[in-house]
């Protein structure tokens, strides 16, 4: 790759609203050599300083939830053109493993996740700021079909999570920093126009190195 | 140009928002020979059936106020290849003139206006369906700086006109279309990331054809 700083886009938006989806079709389209994938939740700060029943209840949509300054430094590495060790957070014992995975430089970088708008020092770094918004009722609908089905939990308990920590960072946090965004892409990660829209941007952006 | 339907993009967004801006910028990116740019401002309604002081106070955002069968013949036109004599409004008479346009046919065709995703027929064309979201204040001050300079009229008069049918048909027909939007480009005209966006994907429809 070129000397060049990357071109850093931040995908942000609610719980399930299709910023995943999004994110990895960009990265699918441009491939590893030419995108880097970062994911917020792979950040999470480590619990193990909380007991047992307090790390449960701990609100991870919360700004607090994340290591700021460790995300802030790895993209200031892969802006040099330096490979960045991501952490691999494990949720069953909420904290980090001891391994991780070496992201490569490229130039293209994506930091997704529901709170990368939010943080200035974060928001400041990016060329292109997306926010998808999708109705609450359908992402608490896909949130409540993933965790019935992925996570085992009961529909009363992630009602609960929903009502006591989601929705209240949701309403606090993500929705206002749609504010900040350059691109709104309305419906999530099925809108194809808007899809195609971006993919045209990235196809640019991977052939001018 | 190939035998291909082309490619038909709606832009809207209030009055000021910047619609023009974006759509002028992908006109001259594009070049006459691939875009074809249609403004909803052209298919006004004749009003000589009303006597003068009503045209006057007839609701220039209303959907009653265009020609949208006419509009719609137009596309159909320009969908199959063909020419078509756009009509040259006076707003000194409200009416049409009797001299037209001629539009030739285009890879892209771009039809641009305040209601343009809020009539059904017009809105089911579309490839790409763009709201451009400007805040209202900063609109209403963009409409009163222009009129105050361009139109010779009084705030008081501007003001009166945007109470009593700018802001109302704004709310009931025009924000509400925003619904149907594919992409919303915060901040109108002047969001350079967002046009960027655009622009990748018009030069990337403006070279396939």
């Amino acid at each position: 790759m070129s000397s060049r700083r990357p071109f850093m886009i931040g995908v942000a938006g609610g719980t399930c609203s299709g910023k995943t989806t999004v994110s990895e079709r960009l990265a699918d389209l441009a491939g590893v050599e030419r995108l880097a994938l970062i994911k917020l939740d792979s950040y999470y700060v480590s619990l193990t300083h909380l007991p047992l029943e307090e790390r449960a209840k701990f609100n991870y949509d919360h700004p607090n939830a994340f290591d700021w300054p460790l995300l802030n430094e790895h993209l200031d590495m892969l802006a040099r053109g330096l490979p960045v060790p991501v952490p691999i957070y494990d949720f069953t014992i909420y904290d980090r493993t001891t391994e991780v995975r070496m992201l490569p430089p490229a130039r293209i970088v994506v930091v997704e996740g529901i709170l990368v708008l939010y943080e200035p020092a974060l928001r400041d770094r990016f060329d292109l700021k997306l926010y998808i918004d999708t109705d609450a009722d359908l992402r608490f609908i896909r949130r409540l079909q993933r965790d019935v089905a992925e996570r085992g939990r009961t529909p009363d308990s992630i009602i609960a999570q929903y009502l006591e920590s989601v929705r209240p960072s949701h309403e606090q946090f993500i929705e206002p920093s749609k504010r900040y965004a350059d691109v709104i892409f309305p419906r999530g990660g099925l809108n194809e126009p808007a899809i195609d829209v971006l993919l045209a941007r990235i196809r640019e952006l991977a052939v001018l190195d």
